[in-house]
């Protein structure tokens, strides 16, 4: 397909993703995932050739769907009168060409998230409620090196997750969101709306696991054992599995997972 | 009684029961005991032979008495259009079945109580808002075998709940829920919506006994000795009977315990 | 002065009581200080001779000031269609005695308050909101002995505040709460709604001393110095004071403190 | 310019100081960053020689611009029938002289900065939401001396805040807080609601920190080595200065950062 500008503004696909996108951002303080104006949400349309995203800094209470930004898939804002995107696009960008199973991106610096983002750590797979929503640890990418973070900070940001996921040999459909070190979250899906609820999945996720921990330590017989201990992978396949794939049986027929 | 599905469906105590089930669902987020749709309240009719069981994967915002399934006794799903009913269906079936004591059960993940589940451990009884309402620790299971899990997982919860108990040799009308390892609480009650109180009872509980721990260990005169101490017997016996059996003076005459 | 049973109930300061206290125990949720059904508020007018009280059990939500319980000095009910009274009323009809400068009592089974009482911990007085609030710490009563639960659990439970308070040399006053050991708080003061208020800082004071401990322990240069160290006595002097007695320059003059 | 007290106190700009003064202490609440009366929000015009500040002890519910309490700059109440100021109103004098460059300020006993301060830490940078805001860790003040505490309680607050960052050579405009040692938080900006917002974001910053470090703290490899690790300088470059100053990009052009 090939539009201007000004038809792709106003054509009735995009004007829908607005309405999704703004729908999923507004989503993100009921859920708890945000403090003040720090998350935002994003939507590709590959055939249309455009990214729908939050325009940065501005407050969700106030946000409507035409104060969202929409740009070309290399980030290039569409329309003279546009709000600023979310600085984090040139990271959705990269997560949007690289990775072509998705089609919207959350990211938050939800409080969980972060401080096992800022621990650097993998958070392993500690119940049925993580195997029920990731098929393995929510992965933690490495530190961006200097020149990483000083050349294309936000871009590298993008690179070292795909780094992480294809280094790892981690499927980003079955592995639905990353900790970015030292930064917050990112969490995919089909849809706006979907990605949003796996950044829910993974603060509550984060919180459990921390409380696991916590519980499992007081009662560790002693320090020279494994710790702390993941769930059999029998769990982890008979939870994810329920939910995902040719043999799901949760939810209801026809149900996006 | 004997009745045709079309009967049992439209006939006055199933909606009545499908009215309660939907309320106590919908009182589950009020009560912070679930994220996204990760809880269910099911109740029982042994003499009509029916179940109602929350619909798999529904937001509870939208719910409606109407959308509650009506299951047989063994868990078949009654009436042509129904949605299909939560996954945990299989489990309540067990145990409905096992302990004729009880009419309702209820589901979550809700955080504390998951968090004591993933680190496999019971809850000791470290305090008066514990023996008001659970006569012991609440009771963690072992982990399913590979083949329980493989086999019937849902059903085998139920088995591994029940195998808990009575091993253990507990009454499960004085100790009205359970941890399952790696997952969640069931809570249990004559009623949807006590079965759900008691979910909340589970969780408070969690919150207060992993706050006392950290409490207690950190003036803990020498590792040596025993690290966390449960309340005397006698304060147990004193809370749990001022509430429950003959002898109860809280609450109003007639109150259901 | 005298009166009858009926009298009293339906005099108007009895009234104004039981609005008061009504509109304090329904505050208690709003605050976050109780779960299901577990805190209650009372007032004591000794002129009149009476104490009122929040009914045993009686959710907050569709509680009425005409629910509430008005009872004797001694905790005998008056009216004879009236509610059963908490079960917490000896305790009360202990503490209204013996410590005549205080009119209203709360009691909660708030979280981190309760936490503390089941751990066995006096909170120190680790900053300026504890020291605003409360001239030292927060005291814990002993354990009851297996006897004072059996024979007269509610009493005794006064009688060991009052023990403790006196043993100690606390003024109920200058502190106006305490942690019962494995059990809650009970909090007081002139009124209903500063009862309540009292709580809430026992609360708030509760959770500060545990993040405080544990932020402390991290950087404890060894374990043979003194863990945990309170602020200086002149601080605790100051902040209570500026809020207390006749040099207070807290709030507006005429304020009760 | 010069004006008399009645002519200032029904001065446009005054009036308008009064509504955004009002407007910022009732987010306080909502923010969660305040427990009773916790808190409180002062602006300075220093042109018109005018301090808007809170008055003292009064429910947010119910306050209304009209209530704010007008001063001198050396905190001189104007008008006859005013409530009482902030008790903290000296030490916002002092912050306001010694650091010409904020406009507002804001005090609360916030639990997550209040334990923080408890514990007499600074909170070190450990991820991207403290660097996009802080340039650097969030002090904490020392202790006040008795000889400081007894004389002038509130004016030596203010004073040991102004030697901290000048005895630690730090900027006030780049770090606009501080956490004042047993107390709690101090917060300032160009306006009145810029100063809640830097008070919320301590509150988050300090919880992610308290949670970074006990998740660090689990798989520390040896307790000889260096426990907790603030990220790289080159984040907290890169993150700070995107947000702030001639070259940032986040937010839209204009926005006050």
């Amino acid at each position: 397909m090939s539009f201007n500008s000004e038809e792709l503004l106003h054509c009735r696909e995009v004007e829908a993703m607005c309405e999704r996108v703004c729908a999923a951002n507004c989503r993100l303080p009921e859920l708890g995932l945000v403090t003040l104006t720090w998350g935002n949400v994003a939507e590709v349309n590959r055939d249309l050739g455009v990214i729908v995203i939050k325009p940065s800094g501005v407050p969700y209470e106030t946000m409507k769907p035409s104060d969202m930004v929409v740009t070309t898939l290399d980030g290039n804002v569409l329309g003279e009168h546009s709000l600023r995107p979310s600085s984090d696009l040139p990271t959705d960008v990269v997560l949007f060409r690289e990775f072509p199973q998705i089609n919207a991106i959350t990211h938050t610096h939800s409080v969980q998230g972060a401080a096992w983002a800022q621990a650097g750590r993998d958070v392993p797979v500690y119940g049925t409620t993580h195997a029920d929503n990731f098929y393995g640890p929510i992965p933690c990418t490495r530190d961006l090196t200097q020149q990483e973070v000083e050349e294309a900070y936000e871009e590298n940001t993008g690179k070292v997750i795909v780094e992480t996921f294809r280094t790892r040999n981690i499927d980003p459909v079955a592995t639905p969101g990353v900790l970015v070190r030292n930064h917050g979250t990112f969490s995919w899906g089909n849809t706006p709306m979907k990605s949003v609820e796996v950044g829910k999945v993974i603060e509550t996720v984060c919180d459990m696991a921390e409380r696991t921990e916590d519980l499992m330590g007081r009662v560790r017989p002693s320090a020279g054992e494994q710790p702390f201990e993941p769930i059999p992978q029998y769990y982890l396949d008979k939870h994810y599995f329920r939910k995902h794939g040719a043999h799901a049986y949760y939810g209801q027929p026809g149900d996006a997972h």
